[in-house]
């Protein structure tokens, strides 16, 4: 995701000062410990894996109504084929890698006949997916910038010659178009090749040798794009934005710990993101690694500081690494002022005014009301939070949170739980949602069986606002299992995530709406990442949950 | 000038092939000597001088019918206005560096305000006049290479960044536009500069005090015109075609004997065409050092051959040089060869048969007929060539030359000169043209009174089909003063160079019809040359007869 246009602030957060030792209060909350942090940052940084990546063949673009977004890439020949012949008549060539890689593309070109007397001007064009080659890019009507978009032109001056192109590339597909031409000769493509990089290694557990094709085809691409993502950091998606945002943090994490188990770039994600945090403490939602580590300046998120608290207790539970946990508990301790500066007495976070100062994330879904939504998933970081200061024996400066929390579950019951409809509703004209229902179940506000009710009622109700995208689909799974319902959880992931394998995915998308293929929260989808962080969970969900997801 | 498309190669031709100790008759006819030359090429490589120079002020592009070609950019601010305020405001910006330059362009981009959470997309166009900033690029219509054309767009990843474009370009104009809209964000360029290069020196005798501001301007923008072209080899333009011709080569040093004296320079490009002669002998019109030196195959000229041999000439009677001047005796020799291979019983140049093999240049001008130009300059060339066989003490090898140039000229004066209109004409149709008339002159086919009637007649003839550009405008000057027509010569260059300073030029173009400032040899405007070598020959003018252009 990406929303750099509306930057909101809590600047107007009366904010009651806890006394931490680590904390600067007169200047800078973190000011003493945030030098530590980056420097932790700093040495856990993963050395990438470098390989060299060759294409496998060449393909036909072909417009398919069938297809994913009207267009597929057609298996055609080796791709000797395009190093075997002059390129002038070959121009608008595709050139298919096979599967999905990020890092850095050279090419060589060598006369074909006499040697070029002029320079050549060729266009690369780079495809997560096949209509990034047929859709043109201008007129372009995306609200993010269009450079984020992969058309590359390059003036050869002059052959043989080996170029490579400076900007970091994300896809399985390249476009070559020769745009100058070439009069009275010709010349050869010999080579095109990526530098392709991860920190991710490639050593993960085989699934149990029943599990269905398509479950494992699901997983195949669920670890591609994990593979893709992570990078120096956690990339929310190798194509676009390329930073690390708290809440892909949280759901790669997820997936890590049972796949590639690389723990120090969870934890060098953690001390980046503290370190990275405003003076009052607050964690912004995203944060730069170059040119030096920076925050989006004033881009808070709620929902994302509270998730960072999740994940540094997930942390901790698969590492055992205390040291860590005690040095960034004053963190996630400081993340909880966030609930209380916008708790009511009523038990009820107030939702209007904590709308207008913070961002709150939920999902990309347009209209969707999120008072529910984030009253649930502060009840539930709460509690995460609670187990993670339990486990460090630090309970005793949490000593206000059970009653919190016993508050606001009580409160969202009686408030906003609809006897009626048997659902939680959200806003003044009673919305119903998904998002509302998820993050109840997951904070624990009903039982096991009425959360199973709900998502029942949910289900049956066609009106109902459905997820947005792959992030809020991975909380209805976790949700779904809360409940016991494994068989609907794994329908669920069959049909969400399972259509877009179908639908020839080579890494999960950062936007799906089966409704909707050309959905883009940025008003062009070729602008979409195509393989994009937040979707990678069913490597989570397969092996955490092998008897549901394991035949 | 490019002649890219047709490629005439002389493989018909029965030679009657002399007895050179330096040539392989059975391979190759330079196989021996070969070796050594591109050795004698490679030491005299000048180092390049490199500046780093940095832009004066901005501009302002205006569309004016009294401008060359309808645009000029007026002075504006100084250039510190562009660094000290956000880009995005300033997109299409017209950054001026005062006079022309060849080289790398860098530049440095900074943040302003936040720093950018995106790439960004910078389209840079460079132009040597402002129409190349004004005409768009496409739809494409040139016969050249498109990718001539210097427009370069380049994505940028991060900010702060400094990057070099990879190309070299030639201009004095920059144009700088934001092709991605940023949101959310400004940048600032903080930082634009070329690394200029040469191997001209810049140590050039100024003119007399009282000289004309005119003649003062013509000189100083011949000088520059030259300097820019003054590379690794004379280039013919270093916008385009940046490479060593024969035609231009001549003109250049002509131009820097009087001027930089950079004779290693001249005997460099003398050992590189030798070098690259085909394996009959003949000299290629054009050759190219990288990447590895190699000449436009097939690409043989005839009267660029024979100006081999006058350039060669006026090398040793320059440097003195006479042990390069020996070994490279043998090429001017083999040289003679193609006059006698298409010399007819007549004594006329059999200009049919010639022209179905072999290019004739003379000037770029749409239907002009070359029959006359090309048994006048045969004529002339036969007569240099002689003079430097003398000088070597090697009349001997050319014994029958005396007896070519008086049948030769002798037949020209039978069969060409029309009593009538006292006047050369060519072809079946009898056209008048300067080219014709120039060529004789420099023969020598008429006396010098001839030769100053002919001019005159020439001049009052308003259907004569005159010089194409200033190719031939150097041929015509030098034929006046040859035939003691001071005043016409300077008027001539007053006229024709002289306008081209007052039109604003900074360098002198490729391509200049007072009568059309559209006209293109390649259908295209904008891919003209307009800083090229040929037309640098007023400093040769101005310094070798200062009597007539130094008041």
């Amino acid at each position: 995701m990406n929303h750099g246009s509306s930057i909101s602030v809590v600047t107007t957060i009366s904010l009651i000062l806890s006394f931490l030792p680590l904390f600067n209060l007169a200047q800078d909350y973190g000011a003493v410990a945030r030098k530590k942090w980056l420097d932790q940052a700093r040495v856990n940084k993963p050395v990438l894996h470098e390989r060299l990546i060759k294409p496998v063949r060449l393909g036909i673009l072909k417009k398919d109504t069938n297809a994913f977004q009207g267009w597929k890439v057609e298996t055609s020949v080796a791709v000797d084929s395009l190093y075997q012949r002059g390129f002038k008549s070959q121009s608008g060539v595709i050139v298919d890698f096979g599967e999905h890689f990020t890092g850095y593309v050279s090419f060589s070109l060598a006369a074909w006949g006499r040697t070029p007397d002029a320079p050549l001007r060729l266009k690369f064009t780079f495809g997560e997916v096949p209509s990034e080659l047929a859709v043109p890019f201008e007129p372009y009507s995306g609200s993010l910038s269009r450079a984020w978009l992969q058309d590359e032109i390059v003036t050869v001056s002059e052959v043989p010659s080996t170029l490579t192109i400076p900007r970091r590339l994300a896809f399985r597909y390249v476009k070559v178009e020769l745009l100058s031409p070439s009069i009275g000769y010709d010349f050869k493509l010999t080579d095109l090749q990526i530098k392709a990089t991860t920190s991710a290694t490639e050593n993960v557990a085989s699934l149990l040798p029943n599990t269905s094709p398509l479950v494992k085809e699901i997983d195949r691409v669920g670890l591609r794009t994990l593979r893709e993502c992570m990078q120096t950091v956690y990339e929310d998606g190798p194509k676009r934005d390329r930073r690390l945002w708290i809440g892909d943090l949280y759901l790669e994490a997820l997936a890590n710990d049972l796949s590639f188990k690389n723990h120090n770039l969870t934890k060098r994600c953690l001390y980046l993101l503290a370190a990275l945090s405003n003076k009052e403490g607050y964690l912004h939602g995203t944060v730069f690694e170059r040119p030096e580590p920076h925050p989006q300046e004033g881009q808070l998120l709620f929902d994302y500081a509270l998730l960072y608290n999740v994940a540094l207790r997930n942390y901790y539970k698969n590492t055992n690494d205390r040291e860590t946990a005690l040095d960034l508990w004053p963190v996630a301790k400081r993340q909880l002022e966030l609930v209380k500066s916008y708790l009511m007495h009523s038990g009820l976070i107030d939702y209007d005014r904590a709308a207008k100062e913070i961002w709150i994330f939920i999902d990309w879904k347009d209209g969707l009301h999120k008072d529910v939504a984030i009253q649930g998933l502060a009840i539930y970081a709460l509690k995460q939070t609670y187990e993670l200061a339990k486990s460090l024996g630090k309970e005793h400066e949490l000593a206000e949170v059970p009653e919190m929390i016993r508050k606001m579950s009580a409160a969202a019951k009686q408030h906003l739980f609809d006897k009626k409809t048997k659902l939680f509703l959200s806003g003044v004209d009673k919305q119903i949602s998904y998002a509302s229902q998820i993050w109840m179940i997951l904070g624990g506000v009903v039982s096991k069986q009425e959360g199973a009710k709900i998502v029942n009622t949910l289900i049956a109700h066609k009106e109902a606002l459905k997820p947005g995208g792959p992030y809020l689909y991975h909380y209805l799974l976790q949700a779904m299992i809360d409940c016991g319902m494994k068989d609907e959880a794994k329908e669920t992931m069959l049909n969400y995530w399972g259509a877009m394998v179908e639908k020839g995915a080579d890494t999960f998308w950062e936007v799906y709406d089966p409704a909707d293929e050309y959905r883009s929260p940025y008003n062009f989808y070729p602008i979409n990442s195509y393989c994009h962080a937040w979707s990678c969970t069913p490597v989570y969900f397969i092996r955490k949950y092998p008897e549901i997801f394991q035949d």
